[in-house]
């Protein structure tokens, strides 16, 4: 009997289907494409490997379970080994595919917040015309990325290509961060990294070191005028922190795209925390074709090199979380 | 005695000031700064040089005029030849200063619109965690870019390193428009240059050519998806055609910088057409160090030239109003 691929991925368009299925069939496996998530916990204990957006709660019953490709890049819920039957089980994310849709993301709120947008909206709700106020500028500005995965880096490469003059790469380890970035710091300089800066971009798995990093007193080394954004995982964040230092004008704003908790229940003092924009975790939704293609073409790849015991593309360390 | 410059330019820092004076100084000018438009309108007569942002209404009285260089890029105002005491005299304006920040706000108002940031804004006002909805990219897409003076080329730049597939660049003559551009169109083929396009961005001048360019006909030969953006001058887009397209989904959404009048009367239906953003004519503000220090530097520049008898830079050729 062929070993069976079990696949939750309603993004996918025929096309991209047909390639899963002709990688399938072409290293041997039999797929199984699974509706929802009911239909797939159901049968999930026959998968030897699982692939899309799946809830943690499935993989206590993947008993069969050899590799789980997530289509999501933070795989933070996965990594408790408690969910495992098979603790050397593989799991893969779909970091890489995010890149382009999260980066754009983040220079549209970073220049909304730059040229007054919040402010000109609330003008022309009113029908009124607004008055000129000063605008800011990505050209000539100085912009720390923290983290220098796939979203950082895609992020620094288009500041870059927008004019930025300095683009400070934040990671763990003291490589140099890469060709865009101009300086890079590893994460125990932290503070120096974000000190005077136009932007402070956070692009960070959750992991027990990243939990809290932006905390009161690293929102304090920033500049009056610091924009941060983040786009990886809301828990990097300390949002009471963060609230009191815009609220009282300590940072001049802030957009998020991820928070805690997700969705941000209707009391919570996010929602009106001033200069702070909020998009419900979108950046990096799979309405984008491409999108769709790149995560489709990575799980065909992984398929081969599953089969030809190739180590996987993307493989996470769970006791790391990325 | 000394020929004299006026200037009236509130935007100069106090060293933008030292540099005009010193190149005023060096090439033989006495230099005469205003403070306001009242005080520039009592003395302009006795001013050989202009600099900065004037009313049209002063240029009757200057009657010693031989050049004026205006701090706008837009100097269509200024085009009538009854305005003129001295019809020889020389109009020069500050195109080139303006490219990065009108630029920047395009990309801005672009990614919005593909971004759905009007819905997810008016979620976070309802305190509402909004659905994910399909976005769209810069990446990958089909610009047209009509214009394609110092605004349209550093827009069209900046679209293709985020990796616009292709950007066709619409002009009068037909050398091509620029290494940025992957195919240039000449005016007269302006329908099939925007067909089929993710945005459509107008970067125009009013001229007796533009004005009224992008009528009933042209958005009609736009794609359903089309984002139009205008930053040039609102003369160019017939604003009752484009309101029809806008409510009746027949063109995706639109961005206007620039419109007629300005400003936009409380009771004008701009302000409640579908997918529509309004900014109050902001994007070229000079609240941004370097256009100051751009738009200084050009008028030190012209300073020596003019004294040399050499052609000034950005001379305008007021029968063509550009």
């Amino acid at each position: 009997m062929k070993p069976v691929i079990g696949i939750l991925a309603p993004f996918l368009t025929p096309s991209q289907r047909a390639a899963i299925a002709a990688a399938a069939e072409e290293n041997g496996f039999a797929l199984r494409e699974f509706a929802t998530a009911e239909e797939l916990e159901e049968n999930c204990a026959e998968c030897e490997v699982l692939y899309g957006y799946l809830s943690p709660s499935v993989l206590p019953k993947a008993r069969a379970l050899k590799w789980f490709q997530s289509a999501s890049a933070g795989v933070d819920q996965f990594c408790d080994p408690a969910l495992w039957q098979n603790p050397d089980a593989v799991l893969t994310n779909s970091s890489g595919v995010y890149g382009v849709t999260i980066s754009e993301h983040m220079i549209c709120l970073v220049l909304m917040l730059m040229r007054r947008i919040p402010e000109y909206m609330a003008c022309a709700q009113r029908r009124e015309w607004g008055p000129q106020m000063p605008l800011r500028s990505i050209y000539g500005s100085t912009i720390a990325v923290v983290g220098t995965g796939d979203l950082g880096t895609s992020f620094a490469r288009r500041a870059k290509a927008l004019g930025a003059r300095c683009v400070r790469g934040v990671k763990r380890s003291p490589a140099p961060a890469g060709p865009c970035y101009d300086e890079t710091y590893t994460a125990d300089r932290l503070k120096e990294a974000v000190a005077d800066c136009d932007v402070v971009a956070l692009c960070l798995p959750h992991t027990k070191e990243t939990a809290g990093m932006i905390d009161a007193s690293v929102l304090a080394a920033m500049a009056p005028r610091t924009l941060l954004v983040n786009v990886g995982r809301g828990s990097s964040v300390d949002q009471e922190a963060l609230i009191e230092a815009l609220n009282s004008g300590r940072l001049a704003g802030a957009a998020l795209d991820v928070m805690v908790p997700e969705p941000l229940p209707k009391d919570h003092p996010l929602w009106s925390a001033k200069n702070l924009l909020i998009t419900p975790h979108v950046a990096g939704n799979m309405s984008l074709g491409w999108t769709c293609e790149f995560d489709a073409q990575l799980f065909c790849e992984n398929i081969a090199r599953y089969r030809a015991g190739e180590p996987l593309k993307n493989t996470i360390d769970r006791t790391r979380g990325y």
